[in-house]
């Protein structure tokens, strides 16, 4: 069974089965499926669980049911795109200008009427947060007075508990007085930059990375120096070791999990290693670990923070991609530099607002956390495998893309020599957003990569998009 | 009339009419104040009203009741206090260090078993923003989904535009794409630093200035040239223009009205100098109008930039101080640099949270700002008066104090030599913060001078709190 689909539903388990059976090979395109009584018979289920199942698979575009004859593997059913090449960015320390194109593709990505292939955040109907917002009217309601002051800047001690409390489900010892909530992970990221380096210094990232990332190195004054980073298992740590040892860097930050675009997941032994290293070198590690909590696996995954804890590590995350995007709710922790952290995020905006901290922890408390993850990791599982679906009956023979074990991107790379930002000319000419794969470099890599956000509601409008978007990238190539 | 308080009802008027007259010296210290009849028939009002005014000036102490006898001229009614001297630091460009310092006061202005003199907030009690907080229980219930979302890094549009039409009522034109929405007047002081200032930079900003600023410059690794000020009218604006000829200065940041700690009104003609000397070193003014809303006169002070419309200003302010210190909406207006400041604030935190941004939109539009404004002008201008009358009588004969023009903080300066420092020592062991007057510096001045907070309630505790400042400080002084 695919574990990146947790089958709370027997139907659904049933689809999974036959999915890896097609995935596996052992079912190929054209053959006929089970028929729905020897299935029902087989699994000792009821004829309509096996018609769900199939009728999921036909949505998908795994199965086709052909009049009087049954279900048949549809002609794409099986994916075996290979994955994109592990990245080899020149080993460089690189000045940072990217703020520019960014601002332009962010004005398409968030206007409603391009297909919403570009921006990175969860849909509002996706998220279905209803549960949050009622818990901060009735913070409103009933402690507005109490709140309506500033702040402590550590931020809500009840939130601060919570998020405690959760990191210790992961076996993640991280007190609630060394935790700081901050205005999303962005600003959490700038505190932990300010008190590791100044400008002018060196940050390690990986290559591809989120281009919010490097606008922020960019305001900073910092420079990147990028490293190899595989699609599945991360940055390269051989290439770390060797790229800290040939020049000063101030700090390295990685995602923790699910890096935005690749989607890769480091195994906890690598990300010892890593930490191992960084130690070695004296340099400390600022994780994001933002999409974590969208693990597609039966675990979430846990923090290089928690793999090694006695290393200089400043583990960076928010609410804004599981549940409240528009709440502006992150938090760092760290087990060192307290009072210089403090002084830094109270030197950016003192503290936070207070009612949506109290609505968040009232939110976790409530234990409603737990069952919205549950519910939206399947809904971004299931987006992504649409997708990736649809991308490969699409796109260019030669395209290659990511598997991601957990977040909502995907990640494309084009032969050599392809350009996106052409692509991205002609696709917005179309109302169709995307990113082109230059935004996700200092170094002006990746012209021949682009990354497809997973992150709304699938829609007919969307399925269309991405065909499109093939057809435009075949006409290109010819 | 004492211009400072809005006589909104008869008896405070008649109050008001009275305290002209113990101000000015016709009533002294021991007079017998006319009879309740007598005034009554005077002014044509009831006995009651009459009576309601002199209770009211019992309650401030500037009259006493003895028994079958009438009322009184109390003996500290009429406080001529002289003003402090205007501030001459020494015009060098200093490294700012003072974050350690702020730390340990903040810790005990927070705690609600010292006596509030400390903290620069208005208690949240005394801004009793239900109404706002009624709005933003509305919007989580009604627009939680709509609202769910990264925000318009810009701000909310209504709230933009609200400010905007605020702006014009005082014939300043803010247009509302001119406006970026940020986490608190902080936040707006950091994105303004950040386009205008280079780790390293001078700032020059009037002295004593806002220890929280200081930090600001603290933490993005700028000097701050402290600039002489005086307690009435404001910076020195021969003394500007002379340290500018001297040294290149990225930006000057000057409160717009009421600059805290000294609560100055800078006249407009005034403003327009300081903006020409500016304009002509081509220097920008960041300008920090967070308690321009609080004005004690019939009047609103305009803004540098309302004043001198092309020059190059950044103006930043808030509601912290007037309705929503926890709700962290600030704002900055521009009238340059609309890509840099954008692109800064996108770096520092993305956007501001989405539905206390609409909260705020709605209660501006609703109109129920300006009566909220009336009231608790009103509270800080007697707020204001009762401590200046505490003072007066409490504190060592040579102690001057400032007479602030709007804000809800006092400036108290005692004889050279004297340790505010060592006062702020005892004070705390006797459970009362105030903020002693070297932390308002980054030159190691001030050390005879201290800020007192009027930003709660007036009570029996405040008012022996500052009573027993006063006699420690006489003791210090034998």
């Amino acid at each position: 069974m695919d574990s990146r689909v947790p089958a709370s539903h027997l139907y659904q388990a049933l689809a999974q089965q036959m999915l890896a059976l097609v995935d596996g090979g052992v079912l190929r395109a054209g053959m006929r499926a089970p028929s729905v009584r020897a299935l029902a018979l087989q699994h000792k289920v009821s004829l309509s669980t096996v018609l769900q199942a199939y009728r999921l698979l036909e949505d998908r575009g795994v199965l086709e049911a052909r009049p009087k004859s049954g279900f048949y593997i549809a002609a794409q059913a099986h994916h075996e795109r290979a994955l994109p090449s592990a990245s080899k960015p020149p080993l460089r320390a690189t000045p940072v200008s990217v703020s520019n194109p960014v601002f332009s593709v962010l004005a398409y990505a968030t206007d409603p009427s391009y297909a919403p292939l570009g921006c990175a955040v969860p849909s509002a109907a996706l998220l279905a947060a209803d549960r949050l917002d009622r818990h901060l009217a009735r913070c409103a309601r009933v402690h507005g007075r109490l709140y309506n002051v500033y702040a402590d800047p550590h931020g809500d001690a009840e939130l601060r508990g919570q998020i405690s409390e959760r990191a210790l489900r992961l076996g993640h010892a991280v007190p609630p007085d060394s935790i700081l909530v901050t205005n999303g992970c962005t600003e959490a990221l700038n505190v932990a930059l300010s008190v590791t380096t100044r400008p002018g210094d060196t940050v390690a990232i990986e290559s591809p990375t989120y281009f919010g990332l490097l606008q922020v190195l960019e305001a900073r004054g910092l420079r990147a120096l990028e490293l190899p980073t595989d699609p599945v298992r991360g940055v390269d740590v051989a290439a770390l070791d060797k790229a800290l040892a040939a020049r000063r860097v101030a700090a390295c930050l990685l995602a923790s999990s699910f890096n935005n675009p690749l989607g890769t997941r480091t195994d906890d032994a690598t990300k010892a290693e890593i930490a191992a290293v960084l130690t070695r070198h004296g340099v400390p590690l600022i994780e994001d670990d933002i999409y974590g909590d969208i693990s597609f696996g039966d675990d979430r995954p846990r923090p290089f923070s928690a793999i090694s804890p006695t290393a200089d590590i400043i583990l960076c995350s928010s609410f804004s991609k599981t549940i409240a995007p528009g709440y502006r709710i992150g938090w760092l922790a760290a087990n060192r530099r307290h009072d210089q952290i403090l002084a830094a995020k109270f030197a950016l905006s003192l503290s936070g607002a207070a009612l949506p901290q109290k609505a968040m922890a009232d939110f976790l408390k409530s234990g409603g956390y737990d069952a919205h993850l549950r519910r939206i990791r399947k809904a971004f599982a299931d987006n992504i495998d649409r997708m990736r679906r649809v991308v490969d009956r699409s796109f260019p023979q030669a395209t290659r893309m990511t598997a991601p074990a957990g977040g909502f991107v995907l990640w494309l790379e084009m032969p050599d020599g392809f350009d996106t930002d052409a692509l991205y000319a002609r696709a917005i000419r179309e109302r169709i957003c995307f990113v082109p794969g230059s935004l996700f470099t200092a170094t002006g890599q990746y012209r021949n990569c682009l990354r497809l956000s997973c992150s709304h509601d699938w829609s007919a409008r969307l399925e269309r998009s991405v065909e499109r978007l093939g057809e435009m990238a075949g006409e290109m190539l010819q």
